[in-house]
């Protein structure tokens, strides 16, 4: 197994991902990493960290990526850059079997559809970032940013591809999949919506439960969401949002009296493990279904538990073989989409 | 101030909206009340209580509208239903308000557009439901739920409609207006948003402050949010649905071990306050803005608090001139609407 980590990608790069790799190589041993980036940066980084030397490489990409250039332009123009070198390795080393990078989403997008390419009959690769839902179990959001706009055929093939990564890599079986929509009744939303639940109702391989209304995302009652990436990015972003700015609200009032400080410090280790619920680095990233290869997309901000736990994503969508139930999957219902 | 009360939409008929009404008269001076429904159903509600009864009157409408029935049937049909009753008699009768009903939402959006028409200008009229930030001042969502697909210039025009609301009805000065997308550059998201960008920009009356993601709702950054009925639904479904859970989880938590009972015995002052601040009952209803009279919608749920805020808005709505003004504003672009 040989995953490729992209160094120079996020706001706490190159520290956190190196600190990921060396991690990650401790806990998978058959695993090998080879790192995009300036070498010279990433070696004064290694230094005095200990590692098995054999499965750690480094691959020289010293151009850096502008915050905001065109992703259309880093493709063309920045094919020295860690994530570009990233991904052209990976389509053209068969020995290579997936990417983590935490860089630019669009330029990650871009360069996956273009370089890279897709499961043969996926239309779209889409998002797909994972949260935690009440009951102890997680939730799927497919897709969350890569498309804003979408057809009813797309929606099919999200759902497909979402539940078959949540039952192979999180081992849920028959994941509960439902669509976003306005309401429950089957006949809400726009005609996109209303043609996706008919084709939905008709995959069998799916376990399709109806129409779900986004204040049920983390009831536990649904294992994948399918939806358009504008939605879908924001019912991500809103959940993210809320539960930090409901825990800063707590943390604030908690400081204005006495007395709550007393209470809180009774609850400490329970604050802690609510925040840490919420945590989304602790859930890794947001992997992005239907590439050709396995490609997962840290979200910027990743520490070194989040870049380690996008390797551990990206490990795991390899060993199940997942691309490949997907293109099987597909291919069932590829009539359909011309 | 004539405002008709709809008692027989929602899940707390008709005691939460009778008891609203008493409430209201209380409170409003110059209120007059006009209660629609089964009026011995409503004349035994109101027994016992004290009001003033020249200005409570009731307005028999005994035909009840089924949970599964088709809104264009609702509108047709249910003529003599406590909603359609109040939507006719706000269309005919001038010395009427405007109107409060907690039923159907597709029931009121169609009856309103059918029956009661829109201001002249307003192409769709929209949902404006607000929520509190956590710098204490409030956010409105326009649309959320009204019109699922929509054009560039329906956005302008749910921008303009919003932020006279929330000037005029809340006492902010020049909202801070942000449109909803996937990130925050200009380029972002589909045709319809980027157009919009464009249009919000050219707005003079408008303090447009560019794109805003999902994840800073509540920040306080924003006064006014403009969407599409689909996404700004997720919108604020997201968040309410977030907090709720969130709050449950640590409710139930919190029993999981003594000393966290007593922890939280020493908070229970600031869960409760926590546990007011998010709940959506204490903010009334998403009012519908566009149509030719005040039109507020209440949550399937509203408790006797919701309604009670529910006539607040419709009373200060018509207080302020709201309608004339959005009349007047929408005049000046009316002809890039075309």
């Amino acid at each position: 197994m040989r995953i490729l980590l992209d160094c120079f990608g996020g706001d706490r790069c190159p520290k956190a991902p190196v600190e990921a790799a060396v991690k990650a190589l401790e806990e998978f041993g058959d695993l090998e990493l080879l790192l995009t980036g300036d070498k010279d940066v990433l070696e004064r980084e290694l230094e005095g960290k200990v590692y098995d030397k054999a499965r750690l490489h480094l691959v020289h990409a010293p151009q850096v990526i502008g915050c905001h250039e065109k992703p259309t332009d880093v493709v063309r123009l920045k094919k020295d850059s860690s994530m570009m070198k990233a991904i052209i390795m990976l389509r053209d080393d068969d020995s290579v079997d997936g990417m983590v990078s935490a860089g630019s989403t669009g330029a990650l997008v871009t360069g996956a559809l273009v370089r890279l390419g897709r499961i043969p009959g996926v239309i779209r690769p889409a998002f797909c970032p994972i949260l935690p839902t009440m009951d102890g179990s997680l939730v799927g959001i497919c897709d969350s940013g890569a498309n804003v706009t979408v057809t009813s055929a797309h929606l099919r093939q999200f759902a497909i591809m979402a539940s078959l990564y949540m039952q192979n890599v999180y081992g849920i079986e028959r994941p509960r999949t439902a669509l976003l929509n306005v309401g429950v009744e089957k006949e809400k939303g726009d005609e996109i919506r209303q043609e996706a639940y008919g084709l939905l109702q008709d995959t069998e391989g799916l376990n399709f439960v109806g129409n779900m209304e986004s204040r049920d995302l983390l009831s536990g009652k649904y294992h994948v969401v399918v939806a358009d990436g504008f939605s879908g990015n924001v019912l991500v972003k809103t959940t993210e949002g809320t539960a930090l700015e409901l825990l800063k609200k707590i943390k604030k009032d908690i400081f204005s009296r006495t007395i709550y400080k007393l209470g809180a410090l009774l609850m400490k280790r329970m604050f802690k493990e609510e925040k840490e619920f919420m945590n989304y680095q602790n859930y890794g990233g947001s992997v992005l279904l239907g590439t050709s290869k396995v490609v997962v997309k840290g979200h910027g901000s990743s520490n070194a538990t989040a870049f380690l736990r996008c390797i551990e994503q990206a490990y795991r969508m390899k060993k199940s073989g997942l691309n490949e139930m997907i293109g099987a999957e597909i291919a069932k219902y590829e009539h359909y989409e011309d």
